[in-house]
């Protein structure tokens, strides 16, 4: 919408600016709840899963993905992610010994994650349930849980939610191998660093973005959530046709649709993940598309536009790279005349079963 | 390209044309080779599984989509897909005791493919290859193999390959719960007949979309991979910025996106699937998209155009739907002027890690 004011009479945006600017406050404050949370992860280590399913939908999705990649990597345990139509289309019950399940959920309202989460208590599943509403339906089925604190979320589109949900399940597989989250300590001064000194790369981008319709999203390892996450939120936000692949997936027969048209956001964060996506992106380079290279290792990578992010450990960069994200993501709905705060044909939560 | 013959002297699409022909025998032959799946099946289910990952990428995991539901459906066991750099990348080792490692590549020649069957084996996985070269090194470095039968595939993108897994898939996970195939007995006539009887609507979808540059697919349950199959195959083809979302996920999202300019691939196949569809549908149709229903269910949902195909049981509807999908890939890479034997840019095994 072109109006000066959305439908609530605040200035289009102005939810998701205020959302995106608390990030970092919010980390301090969930960081404070590392004893709780370590207190969870040990009722959980004690019931020594073998495995992990996560279930979870459209944002939370993408936070799933990255604590796959946390779970696999940091406790060595195989991972599913849940095709909730399996449980609630197909009636599918099957034993979950030994299974522990995570649903993630912002609003904790979903009835399919619902019906996920006590199909798989009553068949033996530990459950968790991860939110950021303590008062939940999905609190009250699952076993245990664990609250985001992110505080309300006014925007339509998740920022805040997505984050704190990030950081949730960093420190909580952290603590289940032994951790105390040492490593997540400096988050909340890296987030604020994050957004004061990305701040004009990102208004550079905006510019550079304004007119693009095709956008590909691509990171490997524990950013190929950023990717996935990238592409909804400039999806839903800005309208554009963007589309996440892992970078070895990209190489794999998308990158024939990759060319002199194509805006490729590629999330380059420090280490093994970063590393492998040199090769990647020589490629997509060799097919002529614009490189916008964000996150620790930008400065390394073949690129025709960069947003650099400070360095932290690689499992932690998805919490700091989504930062500029979502600003672009913001930036390019405004500048297209759109109002992130309130998409066309979205609500908070959405009824699928 | 648009000159008359490509690099090997052939018309352009005159591979993927005859490939795709050649499917309702190639199921033939498959399906001749029950008995011998049902001995892997026996051998598989007595070791008695109880979680099972599938690795593979490109159209073998769109593939591995597919079984993910069979596997969670029919025979009730928890399933993950496996996101290859954790091992490639990150050298987790997690314990794979009690675990089916099925390991779906056509080639059977992906460096990444091969090192996750390695490592899935050493520590404790039970290690299937489903690949179309039974002398490939990941037949070798796995336990036991299925070879899918599908003959050489000279076109790039997969078309029988593809179809072939599906089905070898089916028999396995259907002998794992004691079937011999008895549903899958009539699809070599249900293909042929879904080749003859889509030809005219498959010809009028290429005319309605040689114009369109956005497109979405959408399936739910055993159709999503069908869904996001149609994605890549638009996408490798015929540069169409093609976007896969289960229904689902569709409306948590990015539905936004999906306006007049869009045009929705609708897979709609008789069954819980189909019908979960309908609300999907009648939510994309408010949005003012076009919309194309393809699969048996195609008649009963809100649609502009409509691409029919027999009904069968619907576990087994993917391996009929993408045949129209196959063609229409085909006749909108041709109707653009590029051939789709060899799309710009890919080869027919990738090496990632």
């Amino acid at each position: 919408m072109s109006e000066a004011t959305n439908r609530a009479g605040n200035p289009p945006g102005s939810h998701m600016t205020a959302e995106i600017a608390e990030q970092p406050q919010m980390f301090s404050h969930l960081l404070g709840q590392r004893r709780a949370i370590a207190e969870l992860a040990a009722r959980i280590t004690e019931r020594k899963p073998r495995f992990a399913l996560l279930a979870a939908r459209g944002s939370s999705d993408h936070a799933a993905l990255y604590a796959k990649y946390l779970i696999e990597v940091l406790l060595e345990l195989p991972v599913g992610l849940v095709s909730p139509s399996t449980t609630t289309l197909y009636g599918a019950r099957p034993d979950l010994t030994d299974v522990l399940l995570l649903s993630v959920s912002q609003s904790g309202g979903s009835p399919d994650m619902l019906e996920v989460t006590e199909t798989g208590r009553r068949h033996g599943a530990t459950t968790v349930a991860i939110t950021n509403n303590p008062d939940s339906a999905l609190n009250d089925a699952a076993e245990m849980s664990v609250d985001i604190l992110a505080g309300p979320e006014q925007a339509v589109a998740a920022t805040k939610s997505y984050s704190a949900t990030l950081l949730a399940l960093y420190l909580l597989v952290d603590a289940a191998r032994g951790g105390r989250g040492e490593q997540a300590e400096m988050i909340p001064e890296l987030a604020q660093a994050t957004l004061d000194t990305s701040h004009d790369a990102v208004e550079e981008a905006v510019r550079r973005y304004r007119f693009a319709d095709r956008m590909v999203t691509t990171g490997r390892g524990y950013s190929s959530a950023t990717a996935a996450e990238a592409a909804l939120k400039l999806t839903e936000t800005s309208y554009l046709s963007a589309r996440a692949y892992s970078g070895a997936d990209l190489l794999h027969g998308p990158v024939a649709a990759v060319d002199t048209e194509t805006a490729v956001l590629a999330l380059c964060s420090s280490g093994k993940g970063g590393e492998a996506m040199r090769a990647v992106l020589d490629t997509v380079h060799e097919h002529g598309a614009d490189i916008c290279a964000i996150g620790s290792a930008a400065p390394d990578v073949h690129a025709t536009h960069r947003i650099g992010v400070p360095s932290c450990a690689e499992e932690l960069a998805p919490v700091l790279e989504v930062l500029p994200v979502q600003r672009l993501a913001l930036g390019l709905a405004l500048a297209r005349g759109d109002d992130p705060d309130s998409p066309r044909g979205l609500h908070k939560v959405t009824h699928t079963r």
